[in-house]
């Protein structure tokens, strides 16, 4: 993948530096054996189950002004939701960046300004 | 942010670039109301999901070779959950490349090579 | 509601008194104010992260000979599901029995015995 | 189990049909075969998730005032949860009713009602 695309790879750097420790990180584990797509997505869903607690039981506002404990729990687990993104991604030989700026594109086809604006209702009831 | 690490800014490039695009496409409809940390922590736990769904009932094998349906799916689900952990990550003012790089440092700490070998218990128990 | 349903009332004893339980629980400590629907259906998620943690890693096979600390855990999580659930269905004026008995009958239409038979498939995609 | 809990069986009716409803449902369909505790856990928590969509985007006071079409998605969605509880609950030969009432009676040991009382904090930083 990296022969293939060396524009890419120049920008999504810090994410191949990623990508890379994190296949030798489970090499020397001997863990590819649990890394199926399937317990990857597990464990993703999972993190980010640990990341919404952090939130729990918090009002809106309180959660735009977190704690320095609150935002070190959130950021440890955000960065779990992140390495098993990018363990899955190598997995399934998706690149996330294009993947991201895909969606963004679908998305401004589904959320136009004019429709969306100040709306929090979902593209398909717009 | 960017004044104050130059070098980080440079090598995640395309995490900036996804950042910046993200807050234009809000900002553009009027969403910054919705999008509280609490409010972002749901959404990236409920695609998070969707994401878990392409891979319920497969089996652990068949996860590993999906249909081109199957990725697709896959990687739109993928892209969502990684467009909201961008979007979080600005709120709160992360790092998300810093926080997978401790959290990777974290993990070796945890998971020493010899004692973690094959081994799929949590760090708790080994 | 107990007056308008006597006989559902009868045939759903435990879930009537676990929901006068967590109703006493709750106003004992001043907990309504918490106790959204938003953040009732928030909690139910977060435990059924919890539930599934329990099952991470592990093959389907082994799953289903879980040890005593496996199933005690699981039993654990389970109840937090089970409770918050019926929290939430009180909140929400919702008779789960009721609920259940309607899927399961939408669910017959969806999937029909002969072409559901031995299949993983999503109704959708019969 | 039922020959060994009598008394049980009784104010449990409900729950008792349900489960096997749901296992003359899977049987009929040749769906053991998926029906693993994983499988179940993974179902279980993805239909979490459908039902946290629901409420997605709303302030905590708008959840309090759903719709008539959001009570009937949340119920729908609640339903699901509650059969893939009862299910995996029979799965693990674990009694649903009594998992929750131990629960309870543990909750109220760690959150007393004087230290509990208008706290959102979990029992472990009270």
């Amino acid at each position: 993948m990296p022969e293939a695309k060396p524009t890419t790879e120049v920008t999504t750097d810090a994410l191949s530096t990623l990508r890379r420790a994190l296949r030798q990180f489970a090499a020397e584990r001997d863990w590819d054996q649990y890394h199926s797509p399937k317990n990857l997505a597990i464990a993703l869903s999972v993190e980010a189950a640990e990341l919404l607690e952090a939130f729990q039981w918090l009002t809106d506002d309180s959660s735009r002004s977190l704690s320095p404990d609150q935002i070190a729990k959130a950021k440890e687990e955000m960065a779990d939701v992140f390495l098993y993104l990018i363990r899955l991604a190598d997995k399934l030989d998706i690149d996330l960046v294009t993947a991201a700026e895909d969606k963004i594109a679908l998305n401004a086809l589904r959320y136009p300004r004019d429709k969306a604006r100040g709306s929090n209702k979902k593209y398909t009831d717009l």
